[in-house]
This record gives structure tokens, sequence and C-alpha cells, in this order.
């Protein structure tokens, strides 16, 4: 059976899970089918905030199966992913990613751990994830939808719980293993800017935010940050992302050419 | 002598001062010349923030020469308005405005009160700002432009100094002031966006944040936020407002309203 995709691509359903090609087949991902977190513009965006000629690292935490990461290795040559998922649900699908004989020709820039982002210290540098050796790192942190609340679906529910504080936990993680002058970037809701700027605090400057409009009359229901580990330079907001034109479902230009890894946003 | 001015209004310049003519002459604004903080755009989209049909009484903290205020009464004829504001002389400019002939159709709904809006307790309530009497609050607080940092203008230094904390102390008297229910509307910089939400904290809820772009292409260089005392509603980031379209000096025609007192932005 074939299903088709939050961007526009394709996907082969087998028992549970789902084959789906992004950036019209230049890379597949492995999801859960029917429950648990499924992949979509969220990661397609996220990958779009990492440039073209970026160089070196990039980790990808709270990686789920590995959309977003394996976006960016597909379209960033320069780039080895290390892609850091906690559940092993998700970790299991994300190791099937990359196991993918499609994805073949990305293999060798694409390594799995399977770690919590909030672990500290020791128990991070032993999970895999080294003090300041990431040139980028992405993040889609979990978000407690209200929708959620109504489904007693516990894959779902894990991707989606917000624990207090997990900004700072995260970013105090992103912070300990990105290299001085690294780029954060990520993607979150709107609701969470306050909490998103104060823990970016000293660590992060620079920050740039994308706010995402579902078209030009509605409120935001996504915001995109990318920051710069021990910048200064002040905070910009900058031109909004219109996802679709009012009163149509077709993506707007510039988001189809960003779900499909035809452009990036750049800082 | 006939100055152009920033709302499209026309002014009579006499010795240090002029009077500035807003909402095609609607009312009018006796302002600095040449030096101190001269008001246009910023308290004409401040004002657009209250509703036509709003009643009672409204506080306009930090007022300078009362534009923003006096913008509110002239389209609102159910809000008596109350300009507080500590400078002696913009107080002086903001008592002449209230004096001015032209505004006399106005002058029984406008108040001058000259106070520090950071008063607290009964040093505030002893300066003629109650508790829990106001139905609506605005405010353009001061803020610190780097522009400003070349300038040895000591008005223009005193409208924009932020001190640290400042918008947890507005917000305090903001709070203070407002009845249950009552309406926070506020224009600030975007880079404060963050402070300005954790001042809100649990004073104002319901926050809906416009971003103000010069044009669709370029960074936010204004926010424009309401809020409701008490209120628990989640935060919204809503359209964002374009000044102008790229390439063009003229207004938007939605921006253009909201600085002639036509239209306001509806919560």
């Amino acid at each position: 059976m074939t299903v088709e995709s939050t961007s526009g691509a394709t996907a082969s359903e087998t028992a549970g899970k789902t084959v789906d090609a992004f950036h019209y087949g230049a890379f597949h991902v492995v999801q859960p089918h029917g429950q648990g977190h499924r992949s979509g513009s969220d990661a397609m965006l996220l990958a779009a905030l990492v440039p073209d000629g970026a160089k070196g690292r990039l980790a990808d935490l709270g990686a789920g199966c590995g959309a977003a990461g394996i976006a960016v290795a597909s379209r960033v040559p320069g780039l080895s992913v290390t892609l850091v998922e906690r559940s092993p649900e998700m970790a299991g699908f994300a190791r099937q990613s990359i196991g993918l004989d499609v994805n073949r020709h990305l293999r060798s820039r694409l390594e799995l751990v399977e770690a919590d982002v909030e672990l500290t210290g020791k128990a991070r540098i032993a999970a895999g994830l080294q003090d300041t050796v990431f040139d980028h790192v992405i993040m889609n942190p979990p978000f407690n939808h209200p929708a959620d609340r109504k489904t007693p679906d516990a894959l779902k529910a894990e991707a989606h719980a917000m624990s207090i504080d997990m900004f700072d936990r995260w970013l105090r993680t992103a912070n300990a293993i990105a290299r001085p002058g690294g780029q954060l970037s990520l993607i979150a809701r709107p609701q969470s800017v306050a909490e998103i700027i104060d823990a970016c605090g000293n660590r992060f400057g620079g920050l740039h935010i994308t706010m995402v409009h579902p078209h030009r009359q509605a409120s935001a229901t996504r915001l995109l940050l990318t920051g710069i580990k021990g910048s200064r330079a002040r905070l910009e907001i900058r031109r909004p992302l219109f996802m679709h034109e009012t009163g149509e479902t077709r993506f707007t230009p510039l988001v189809a050419d960003l779900n499909n890894g035809r452009t990036f946003i750049a800082r």
C-alpha cells in the first residue's frame, strides 16, 4: 500500500511502519504507522535551518525516527550526522532508517546514539556525546499539544511530553556538545518563545527567530530559531514564513522548496 | 512653518515645539522640536490596540506628550484617559496638548498625572493611580536604542533609557491599577519579547503579540502586545503587520488606517 505523506512524498506501508520518501526520494525514513510521532513539515523546516555549506559534525537531539537529521545529511554533503534518541522504539525506527538500502549513499555519514538528551557530565560523555565536538546542533523538542491529551497513544505521548525546564536542560546539553561558534537550530511552538530565549541565556546569542504561520491571516503555529554559541549579537525576529496562500491547500513555493531540500533559511 | 510629521500629518512650529495634527486633524499634540522623543507611528499603533467599543477609564503610562492616550480618546468616545508622565518637561508638553483649543472637544475626557510609573503602594495611590480602577492600561516604555548613545540629547535619553527590570516594574503598576479583566496594551522592541512575557507572568494572560516589520522581507522592528488581567489563555503570535510594501515608502493601507484612527487591531 502507498500512503501520501506530509511532504508530498510517498510511503510504503508494512506491518506497523511505513517507509516514507522525502526530498522527492533523495532519502527515506522508517516511521511507526498509525501510532507515535510521524515526521513531516516540522522535521523538514528544522533541517532547512542548516546552511548548504556546513561542514563537520551535526547532532540531532531527540531525533525520533531521524527525519530531520537524515534530511540535513542528504542536502549537506559536508556534514556527518549523529541522531540522538532516548526511546528504544523510536531509536529502532532510526536504526532501520539508517539501514535502508535506499539510504546507503548516506550511511557513512549517519550514526545513532541511544541516549537521553538530558544526561549530564560523565554520563553524557560515556553515552557518546562529547564536549564541544559538534558544529551544529538541531532539535525538535517534545511538546505537549492539547489534542494529544485525548489520545491513549503512549508513543506519541512520549514524543510530546514536555517536562518542567525541559528547554533549559536540552539547551544545557546543546551548549555542552557544541563547539564555540557552533550553530543551534530548533523548531518549537510559539507559546514557548520566552522559555526558549531564557534558556538560550548566555549560551547561544545572535538568535534569529522565524514565526511560521499557516497563512498570512493566521496566528503562528511554529517558531524556528537559530543561535550561535557564545555570540553576543542581539535577537532578530526575521521575516515570517507562511505555509500556504490564504485559502489554498498547496504549500507556498518557498515552503515547498524548504520541505524538499531545494533551499535553506540563511542567517 | 509647517513640518511634515510621521503620520502624514502637518505640524506648526513655534520656538522649541511643534503642534502636530494626527488622524487627519481629529486632534493635535504639542511636541518638543528638534529634541526629546517625538511621537509618530509608534504612538498611533499603540493607540490602535484599544478597541472602538471600549468604555471606562484608560491609563497611558509614560505618556510623553500624550499622543497615544489622546489618540485613543479621539477614536473611542467611551473612554476617559489619564496621561501619566514623570518628566516635568514632557508632562509640560502633555499639559499643553490637553489645553489646545483644537482639542477642546476631548478635554473633559483627558487628565494628566505627573508621576513616576514605578511608584508603588501608598506613594502610587497618593499620586493619583488607584488600585483596580482602569479598564485599559497602555504603555510605550522607554527603550535604549543604540543610535541614541551617539546623541547628547538629554530629553531623548530620558525617554529611551531602559532600566534593569523596567518591564517588571511597569507591569507591576499596570497590574495594580487595572481592574480584573482589564486590558494591557504595549509597544516595544522585539528584542524585549522574552522580558515582557516574563514580566506579564501571572498578571496578564491571553497575550496576543503582533510583530511589526518595515516590509515583508525585513526583520521586525517593533512588537505590539495585548493581554488580559487574570486571563489564563495561552499566548498567540498573531499575523504580522507590514508597515510598507517592499520597495515603497507609503504605508500599507492597513497601517495607514491604523495610523489615522480609522480602524483598530481586534483581539
